[in-house]
């Protein structure tokens, strides 16, 4: 597969209303978010935004994945976001979901996304 | 082309408010879905979502052929758009579409699609 | 890299509601748009909603570029959304913004947009 580095293998959409991802739960964030996540998004101007933000990148990415269901082993505290040094969002796979990818010929999630007032919205691919 | 498979030949991306989709007109429904999408978003717990969702889907498709306009020769009926044995949604093309697609080296369109509560989203990308 | 046409290098996703994007203002607009994009925007039934589209559309290519911040030397000018003899929109880069995809490989930007009745979204693609 070195001819088809960069071919697509999968994307993933997921949008939501800031309001609707419980972000004010600590359990919640425990669950799902890494410790740098949350520190990046306690940074922001609206850490709910941040949150909400980076929840549909989760969602997106999982779903570029083409995988069945997550389930207990695929949490989505292992699909990390976190920003580059050019603040460029970039998935980093971790435990099951790494494997999954891998299994998949996945090599790179790409990611991007934004929010409006009330809805975050991600755009994911997984490329080879 | 051998060399290029995987690679991206085309975008789209669709949203509607659900309430704008008429999927309680049985006409609209019966000229745009085949009935296994029909059975499909019977199925769901919210069919007028999934009949939302779906024609998102269709006209995010058809925008990454990247052809004029769709015309009576083109139905949206010709793009199907049918879950896999993992529940991942996956795009089958018919008639004209399909040719459509042929003639330009598409050989496949990859999907994704989300709703909240009252929009749904799509986004599709056609590779050779 | 003749083996890797079309991998695709980054993806950018933007929504904004209409009503945000200040197509009202004629500085903003000739800051923002080509005389190429005014003309078609200022065509349409609701120029508001084209404005919107085209603004959230030169977002997602900026995204999708991958670079640190826009500054003052890649203006959005330079990232001009205009349809082809197909109707489908094309981006072509400009100046700073043409030198900068250059730097990274990037010869193509695909892009979708899509609005709704109050929101507009863009998704755009950056290939080899």
């Amino acid at each position: 597969s070195g001819l088809n580095d960069g071919s697509v293998l999968g994307v993933g959409v997921d949008q939501e209303l800031i309001s609707s991802v419980p972000s004010y739960n600590p359990t919640f964030v425990a669950r799902n978010f890494t410790d740098a996540e949350i520190s990046y998004c306690q940074s922001q101007p609206s850490p709910s935004s941040s949150f909400a933000a980076r929840w549909v990148a989760k969602e997106a990415a999982f779903k570029s994945l083409g995988v069945k269901s997550r389930g207990a082993a695929a949490a989505m505290k292992e699909i990390e976001i976190l920003n580059d040094d050019s603040g460029v969002p970039a998935v980093h796979l971790h435990g099951d979901a790494k494997s999954k990818a891998n299994e998949k010929g996945i090599s790179k999630v790409l990611i991007s996304l934004s929010h409006s007032e009330n809805v975050a919205i991600a755009f994911a691919q997984a490329t080879s």
